[in-house]
């Protein structure tokens, strides 16, 4: 079986190092020098972290199959050896965005905000990987942790994704959200 | 911050005494005397019962909002007095139905297999908690617990439901299906 389960750790061990850390709206988290990606059963990690977030990959909850198709014809994968930038932005939607119905919800993040062909622009230059934390149990920080990878060269459109994705109408319905940029060393 | 987790507990205790347990489709579950459901921190049931399945309840996944209108119109609520029947049926879909995207799930579910028109026809006779179990870890061996309640003059209606959604293409999708018929006494 696939891993779909994975700790973001935040502490001062582990690949990737944090450089900056934003919040952009709602609570802040502590403060981290260093951020551990661990996976599935090794799920027991540094037990004095400051923070420790998960999330579970899933089931594709918008995309339709045209929207797919032209992802996957476009889309890289994560670790490549040119991508030392990543950003962890974890965000949590209000109360009012989980009582829309399916069809609302479809309609706020595509018909009205573009969500899904926003993010393809940006393909290939951004891979990303998105992980669901709202039903691991009742008690979740937050919604959703999402992970991005990039090469130095592309942080300026990095950028650009997130102000455009801020400026829509879905972001009405993120009461939490926090910027985690990080760099690797190159291999 | 209302309860979400549940875990139904198949063991010695519960208010509910199990009357019959027909495994349709694959795996079957151990055999078990009583049923106890059991809610969010209280999740920590009796060690050595049989079997314990955990879901959580979550945001609609295709319901539509003319959809859900209809259904609050004429839904009734858990633990009515007459409702002394009930059903717990852990439900869990093949790979091909997790692959699809969005819309395709959603033409599946309800244009081609009916799936929300034919449970409105049963409201309010039958009343429905839904618990989602695929994203609570890698290794849930369901991915929907289905929970009902009606009174023993609706079994027949209940029977019919439930071999109408069996009929259905949705049904095709499902490689794992345990049908536990619980009673339990009048008050």
């Amino acid at each position: 079986m696939s891993t779909r389960l994975y700790a973001f750790v935040g502490g001062n061990i582990g690949l990737w190092q944090i450089v900056r850390t934003e919040t952009i709206v709602g609570e802040p988290l502590l403060e981290a020098k260093r951020l551990n990606v661990v996976s599935g059963s090794e799920v027991q990690p540094e037990t004095n972290a400051p923070w420790v977030l998960r999330g579970i990959t899933s089931n594709e909850r918008y995309v339709e199959r045209s929207e797919k198709s032209a992802i996957v014809a476009k889309q890289q994968g994560l670790a490549r050896p040119e991508a030392t930038c990543a950003a962890l932005i974890p965000i949590r939607k209000n109360a009012a965005w989980w009582e829309l119905t399916q069809d609302e919800r479809r309609s706020v993040l595509e018909e009205q905000s573009k969500h899904i062909q926003i993010g393809l622009k940006y393909l290939p230059a951004v891979a990303r990987r998105l992980h669901h934390c709202r039903d691991l149990s009742e008690n979740e920080p937050f919604d959703f942790l999402n992970w991005f990878e990039y090469a130095p060269i592309h942080e300026v459109e990095f950028n650009r994704l997130l102000s455009e994705l801020r400026a829509s109408e879905e972001w009405k319905y993120v009461e939490r959200e926090v910027d985690i940029r990080l760099r690797r060393e190159d291999v």
